[in-house]
């Protein structure tokens, strides 16, 4: 730590190296204990952080009595500090940049200008039925939203969804442990080991040994992986929390790839190539800004895999909210439709949202350069076929783990 | 079988016996791989069964080429063939009777003629965030929803809800597993016991050992039950499948009692106490019909299970969909201004409900004595608090499990 600014005074460092050693033993405790509950914490940081904002905007603001918040929040989601949108002010004025994790609310001003387009109407005696569509492999799957899916990536060019059968998921969280309950053994005389290479989201081994199951087990850094026999491999591509545009390291037999690309969408990456994985997981949460409607949906090629997701999912929450399956159509139409080649009346949603994401993007990275504490990895730009142009990548994700270690 | 009528030939006899056969080979095979997967039975079943109807509406109609399907289903809840509505053709005019669960669409009439008052309206921009109230334990707990939950309760005078948290789930499946493992310890040496008194739903099994926990184990009939050391057990009042009203039998020291309440409902029993255990489930499902959202709640007494439960949902899915949760609330709101003491322009919700329930099992009743061939179990009438009157048990759920073994 060479060069210190006036914006940080000696007594904010410490705050921040403090904050940072209880982010690290918290983490270390976490990697050893996997799914052990610590109610307060996460509630206390659940208390901190809702409100908590993007660290660019207020810069102006930033004084002696701010300070980052760095730990490692067990709470909600692979979502970003880059998506929040507000900052909090706490007891005696003190203001808590949480820039661990956020809450995609910052969309919310395209879908206040788009009215009453995405507005959805629910008479009281509509869905009352378990079933959605009971022609199709996954029962509970709204056709409108299945319809709107398949649109959707045929617009943006992100995803094949020829030959995939489509499960919706209550968040691609669970549809992440539908893949793992699909993809293990129940004959298995161990678990099947589940790697991500470094660094990856946080919150993958929790989830994953969260009821300690006998089918599968976290088994940490993929680039460290060299246990023989089967494994579930997970891509998530563009990365939480950094960004990187990824592809399978393990690269032996027996492996098991799932494609998580919750952020392959126009707003944080470019665009450079329809995937056309076996296993690929997509969020409203990411894409469009819906985090409240917890709805997710995974393209699967192989139909016994698809069904026996769609299996866990009968068994883990018999089916998905239809009420946020129909919301979720409506919106991604109207994403489709703003983004239509002949124009429309509205901006298209990806390009309002990338131009979001950019601002925020080189606010944050004046400010790092302006504290001399930290440095913002330069990741390399590419040419994005949905917007037409080249862009560096923007990552809604948890971004301060990407230089969180990279003092100066 | 010593009475045989007109009604069934022996070639219907055969076809009922051969379902029975399959039926309980499921069921032994079941027992034995727990959550081993089936889906093209499952599938089938579904497609099978999703308009299945109610053996006493369409009782006229029974000929020679119409067939009852025992089959037990993995598939969807602990739902109710006395809660379907319809019965399916299948090609060739074969009609296919699948009495093994259903759908409470039945309740649909009432709130096609509640009108306007339960139907929400979401706004595109409304909902984005994860949080719902981060004052709240269950962070993902919709205000609203809490408050209607409460004043429901009230009104129908069947839980307490003072003293207790209110945790929301995608359904009261989820509130189970969450449950299960709040309840469990984390550095027990082996999985704790999770039993229930036989008859019971016959889901249970399956979904406490879906992804084969080490925290916890399906144990089977808690009256079997005799191994030393901790235990849960579920009691289930009314009973999934057979309607009778339960309290714990196991009752040793070390034992934790979650006790799942769907059913206790006006619509379905009388309402003799306010309910006021450690750990109760609910849902939308049974209590309005509404199972399309997958809302559940859990009343807890015990704060740290409570967070605990909380914990789980949020590894599980993130929270819970917040649209369903404002529907459920206005849907709930209905329900409550529909049973005012001073009266409503609407009939009470429970009183239209339970004479549509009535009136299914007296057909029931009628259609099982004519043929023979079962006999359908009496249950003592009980004054109900909430209706004012007595009346016997009118089971929604599974109600062929009551009789299938009683032939004449």
């Amino acid at each position: 730590m060479a060069k210190i600014t006036p914006l940080f005074s000696l007594k904010n460092l410490l705050v921040v190296s403090l904050a940072l050693n209880v982010s690290l033993i918290w983490r270390a405790m976490h990697e050893s204990e996997k799914c052990n509950f610590d109610s307060s914490f996460s509630l206390q940081q659940q208390r901190r952080s809702v409100m908590a904002g993007c660290v660019l905007k207020e810069k102006e603001h930033v004084s002696e009595r701010t300070h980052l918040s760095l730990s490692s929040s067990p709470s909600p989601s692979p979502s970003s500090s880059l998506t929040s949108t507000d900052i909090q002010s706490q007891d005696g004025g003190e203001r808590i940049i949480n820039v661990d994790h956020g809450d995609p609310t910052m969309y919310e001003k395209y879908w206040q200008k788009a009215g009453d387009k995405t507005t959805i109407v629910i008479p009281g005696w509509q869905s009352l039925s378990y079933f959605s569509d009971v022609r199709n492999l996954c029962w509970f799957l709204e056709p409108e939203f299945a319809k709107e899916v398949v649109r959707l990536h045929k617009v943006v060019g992100n995803a094949i969804t020829e030959n995939h059968h489509i499960v919706v998921g209550t968040g691609s969280t669970q549809l992440f442990q539908a893949a793992l309950y699909a993809l293990s053994s129940q004959d298995a005389s161990e678990p099947i080991s589940v790697v991500s290479a470094a660094p990856y989201y946080s919150s993958y081994p929790s989830i994953t040994d969260c009821v300690k199951s006998r089918l599968y087990k976290w088994a940490g850094d993929a680039k460290r992986f060299n246990k023989d026999g089967p494994y579930i491999e997970l891509v998530t591509s563009p990365n939480n929390p950094d960004g990187s545009v990824r592809q399978s390291v393990v690269n032996r037999s027996g492996g098991i790839l799932v494609h998580d690309l919750a952020y392959y969408w126009p707003q944080y990456t470019s665009i450079t190539y329809p995937a056309d994985h076996d296993l690929m997981l997509f969020t409203v949460s990411k894409s469009t800004g819906h985090a409240g409607t917890r709805i997710g949906w995974a393209l699967v090629k192989d139909m016994e895999v698809a069904k026996k997701m769609t299996k866990y999912i009968e068994l883990n929450t018999i089916g998905v909210s239809k009420d946020s399956q129909l919301r979720a159509a409506k919106v991604l139409k109207v994403v489709s439709d703003s983004c239509k080649p002949s124009g429309s009346e509205d901006e298209c949603f990806f390009e309002f949202t990338n131009h979001q994401m950019s601002t925020r993007w080189k606010q944050l990275r004046m400010a790092v350069q302006k504290s001399g504490l930290f440095s913002v990895p330069e990741l390399p730009s590419q040419f994005c076929t949905f917007l037409g142009r080249a862009f560096e990548p923007q990552p809604g994700n948890s971004s301060v783990n990407a230089f969180h270690v990279t003092f100066l």
